[in-house]
């Protein structure tokens, strides 16, 4: 929005080569503010301000765009300005990126990285996809228990200024084994001559670099941390998680969620930005799995044609009831998923989850069922609609009413917690397919309860 | 978890009156730590606790309580315990658990907190619910620009300990208007004879205390911030919010997206909690909104009930067809409602949404429409089910189903925006209320589309 405004300035600017002028004129706005102005801007202006920036402020710049626009970025800075801004970058920022693109791409870029910063990337590469270590940066501040904390204020004074954070500060044995997590606060309120070793409590929450990044969202929630360090199985300080990163990834776990509710493979990117073939496959897979489990109604529909020719005013009531049964298996389907993301709900709670579901099943259920009932009695023009038999349909539907909305609403309560046991992502258990399976189940109990009900008159 | 395993040895502890050995025994544990080990434990054994414990402890350990321990655990306290509690807590966490209870139970709390900590309370309940105000603390480290670097310290080390954050230090004038914010990190990095008009550069962003909390998310992520000063309109600095009550926010917004995309009022606890009454009522209401407005599928079959009577073999088709739509619908729906909740796509975005919309709808309808075609093209037994005219069926399906998704894909991806438009919460427009959209149009295509296809030979 800001681009809007001040975009056509700078670009005005840009073909005056006032280059010091802009330089001046963006010195007063922060790395997050600029990234912003530049969102609207042109990708070759962008490309030029990148050039005439200082090299921190373009890098810090960069890290605040959105991975789509870092890699267009990337295409239009010419290979040693690349170089800058990838050697520059958190690690943890760089590692998003460099996972985002193409295999070759990143290979390309991790070459124009220095010796060192490559072998950072590397390794922080080398962790498995979704895993804490792809979320780290190794910039941390590392502190001896020997040291004093005068010593250690100068230590970081010394050492800090690249650092990721120096809000909290690492203590670590000579092997590299972290001992204890201490806050900058806290040395700030120590007296300068005593010792790390006496602030020290041992007592620290680590998170261990080949955990799924899903788990450090809730360990962050719980101890209210800025960042949490990430230790190797031998108990080896590797590198820390920054509160930002663990949002990004939060968000993103949701996102994805959302998204399997709704029947679509995670995107991944932003909606506007997913090609129209990528959203293609992503929706149509999904799509046709279902459609070839609805053909399963045909078939049930296909067993129950002679009592439909017999009494055609049943099948005018039948996407009622099916359609209550996926709407009541959507509603439980979408509760359980979110507590069992949410650790609300275990796998040994299950009976608890079923008991209370069956209830609520009887309950809603019951609801609908009197709502139906009530309709097609009290209604003034039922007989001439249904035929003389209106009131049998109607216990006939209300019975159906109940059993459906009572097996959806099981089956959407249960089918999260069985995929989540059989070790599938419980949020599969959309809300399409549960409707697809209660559908099915839908036609079967309807006609099974009218064929009962209408023995003898209808039927 | 921790609790089952000490819980035993702790409640042992208690029965013996071994309460100094008990208090070493925790201090090895952080709050958070002893806070997880209280959740499995009996209501008065954690009550004993609290009393023997020292109240920094006690409290830091409350905040680290569920809204829902926290409300038990203040009835097995006496008056005394809680006040103590109460006055210890942090401004934030304390609104929280304020406006969980019922009003008479708030009341009678505030009345329990000393003068300044009341007036506190009370300003911050004064805050529109949901809105930033509610979600700030006071507790914040302010500095004067005259300053030296040295004085800040020295500051710090007199009044830090009581305050939420030290990683970021707010600069004011003698009004208390906001001009800056100094990370704690560039004090340490500065030279102690530097004043903090030096060192600032009055670029800051600032939250609105009437904003709605779910827009300081989107800054927060924005910005990477671990802290954001909160000001009223006349820019007087008035709070601080730290993110890790931003997590919670963004958390509690997903969440209530997901509830409500599942057609459920959102609940506003965790599931096992809600008592089973107040989640009949939040589930009952939207279910028979909805069944109301399938009703109208029954009229919409009554309508053509003689062309059923005709083609019986019609309706076998029905529930694949109008649950495809419902199907496309929920997809489009769950994409475009979290998109519009991250910001990714605006309002004025709607052409570019429908144009790629009505792509996807022709592209997936398609694929149905091809798979239903080749199963009844191609079925060996497809002439005896459903009698001479199958290929005209075919067509008449097919055909049906393409218009049924393009319909729904379009449906499921403008209702958000339309809901938005007009003030209400895009997650509204719930997979459940698209299906029920669908289905009613469904009816009206499909019979329309057989009514052209098979004049003259089964109808």
């Amino acid at each position: 929005v800001l681009g809007h405004l001040i975009g056509p300035d700078i670009t005005e600017m840009i073909r005056n080569r006032q280059f010091n002028e802009l330089r001046r004129a963006l010195a007063s706005f922060g790395p997050a503010t600029i990234a912003d102005i530049f969102v609207d801007m042109a990708a070759e202006d962008v490309a030029v301000m990148f050039r005439i920036l200082p090299r921190q402020l373009a890098a810090d710049i960069f890290e605040y765009l959105s991975l789509e626009s870092q890699e267009a970025l990337l295409h239009s800075l010419g290979k040693d300005e690349v170089a800058v801004v990838l050697n520059e970058m958190d690690p943890d920022d760089r590692t998003a990126l460099l996972e985002e693109l193409p295999g070759a791409a990143t290979q390309r870029l991790i070459s124009l990285l220095s010796p060192d910063e490559r072998a950072v990337a590397v390794r922080l590469l080398g962790y498995p996809v979704e895993s804490v270590g792809r979320r780290m940066t190794p910039d941390y501040v590392a502190l001896r228990p020997e040291w004093t904390v005068g010593h250690v204020l100068e230590h970081i004074r010394k050492v800090g200024r690249d650092k990721e954070t120096l809000n909290v500060l690492y203590v670590i044995d000579e092997r590299g084994v972290l001992l204890d997590d201490l806050r900058l606060r806290e040395m700030i309120l120590a007296d300068p001559a005593s010792h790390v070793s006496d602030l020290m409590d041992r007592s620290f929450v680590a998170l261990r670099a080949d955990q799924d990044q899903e788990e450090c969202v809730r360990l962050f929630q719980k101890f209210d941390r800025v960042a949490l360090p990430v230790v190797d199985t031998d108990g080896l300080l590797v590198g820390i998680v920054t509160v930002d990163d663990v949002m990004d990834v939060a968000e993103q776990e949701a996102t994805e969620d959302m998204q399997k509710m709704g029947a679509v493979s995670a995107l991944d990117a932003p909606y506007m930005n997913v090609s129209f073939f990528t959203m293609m496959r992503k929706r149509a897979m999904w799509l046709s799995v279902l459609f070839v489990g609805q053909m399963l109604t045909a078939s049930a529909m296909g067993y129950f044609e002679e009592e439909i020719a017999k009494a055609v005013v049943l099948v005018v009531f039948l996407p009622l009831i099916i359609s209550s049964g996926g709407n009541s298996g959507s509603q439980a389907t979408s509760l359980i998923i979110r507590a069992v993301a949410l650790g609300e709900v275990k796998l040994s709670d299950w009976w608890k989850v079923l008991y209370r579901e069956l209830g609520a099943g009887l309950a809603l259920g019951g609801v609908l069922a009197l709502l139906a009932f009530l309709r097609i009695f009290f209604w003034p023009w039922s007989e001439g609609d249904y035929g003389e038999h209106y009131r049998l349909i109607g216990v006939a539907v209300a019975a159906s009413l109940l059993g459906v909305v009572i097996y959806g609403t099981t089956i959407g309560a249960m089918l999260p917690l069985v995929l989540r046991r059989l070790g599938f992502d419980p949020a599969v258990s959309s809300a399409p397919l549960i409707a697809t399976l209660v559908d099915v189940s839908g036609i079967l109990i309807y006609f099974s309860i009218a064929a009962v009900v209408l023995r003898g008159s209808l039927l």
